[in-house]
């Protein structure tokens, strides 16, 4: 298995007065666990910017199932769902670590900008050949 | 018109390093124009919870159009558009303030819960009929 | 008067578990009320930027008095206190805007770094002149 | 040594358009730390929050030596410095968890209020004696 799942920790700032964390920071947490699973399969964030190429969101949501808690340990999945070269989408499930109780679950979109090129959309085969390699073969090994 | 655009600046700490704003911070934006929005009706977020009727998010969404950078003048436009008394639904439009043009858009869904009853679902005209009256009255004004 | 008070109202995302306003975002407030202050005085951000200045914060404090809560109108207060060409240092205070009353004090200073030049320290009059002279006169006007 | 490092890596929704980590998110580290040290001496928040007591930041400061990046591995390291059973206080240092190259360092002061009689202030003695106990035993054991 090649993805480790991503855990962390609720953060008391993360709260908000209801008791409960604020529903905008889901869509942090699904970052959190893109970006070390980007990592893990070789296609990470940090490399792609030393290649002038960037990632942006293009849509996402969000779907509250059970409200979370300071101090809650949680593990997000993330699951890259679809890639042709010029994006890529995510889904996530946000589970308590103890229970595994399903809290929330999500979705992202996101295309590639070339930065060195006037912020223009970019195939990554093209701007950086070996992480999309690395997400094709991240995707057979998993069987997507 | 009963309703009066909500307008905001985008502040420094709300960009991050692809120098446009981090997307999480659109479904704050969607919430400053909601509670400005229900305030206006009549049926605030403030006014609910001293009857301890809270009205957490149940699923939310965006869609990033054209990226928005700090210093830049937002309108967020925010419509109810379904409303049953144990839930309602808003959307959302992000307009750059001088250009008019869209940049974002949204949506997102909530529920009422009674503080004072273990959290459990309400409907509002039982909790707070004034608040129900106001926000029907609010969508017979604008035809909703 | 030079200097218009800076108004906001607390977002509910602003809130933490307590029920007030978490303490880190008072510093965002500050980043708030120095930015509208250095716009009007003619020495913005952003206006600094397009010259490839940046001005990071090298410290910064703050006092909480009072607890501040969600809807609640503030007024945030900023007064350049020293400036030496390197180096800018303010001071604020945020206060209830309909009582007055005072429920944070706090404090920041800033460098210049030049991003055309490795992120070297500057001096304002040699990368930026006219916002150098800008904040000159502005001392001059408020007799600091 | 009962202490454990609290690491951390720098998210991406945590940097600015300057590229950096914005400098509110260190109290954010700040309070990460302080939790999890607090945690492990056997007095957490939420463990004092169970009998009412929450212990609210009264000041804080910070002063940023080195800019910090996403993707970057931190250590903050959290001490407590003085607790007279009213008042707790901290100091931080944001370390890189590579190099061991301090990029900030940081003071926070804390007191302890009671939710359930009003929130006055409250000897932790007398709300929550364990938890005195076990603060009072920490700083004997580090020799504070």
């Amino acid at each position: 298995m090649l993805h480790t799942p991503y855990r962390r920790v609720v953060n008391y700032y993360e709260t908000d007065m209801m008791g409960w964390v604020h529903h905008s920071n889901y869509i942090r947490y699904f970052e959190e666990a893109r970006v070390a699973n980007l990592d893990e399969m070789g296609a990470g964030q940090a490399k792609l910017e030393t290649f002038g190429i960037i990632s942006p969101v293009t849509d996402f949501s969000c779907v509250n199932i059970k409200p979370t808690r300071f101090a809650q340990e949680l593990i997000i999945e993330c699951r890259l769902t679809k890639y042709n070269g010029v994006r890529i989408c995510f889904e996530y499930e946000v589970l308590d670590a103890t229970t595994g109780e399903l809290c929330a679950t999500g979705k992202s979109s996101h295309c590639f900008l070339n930065t060195n090129n006037n912020h223009k959309p970019t195939a990554l085969q093209k701007s950086v050949p070996e992480a999309h390699e690395a997400v094709l073969s991240y995707m057979e090994k998993m069987g997507i």
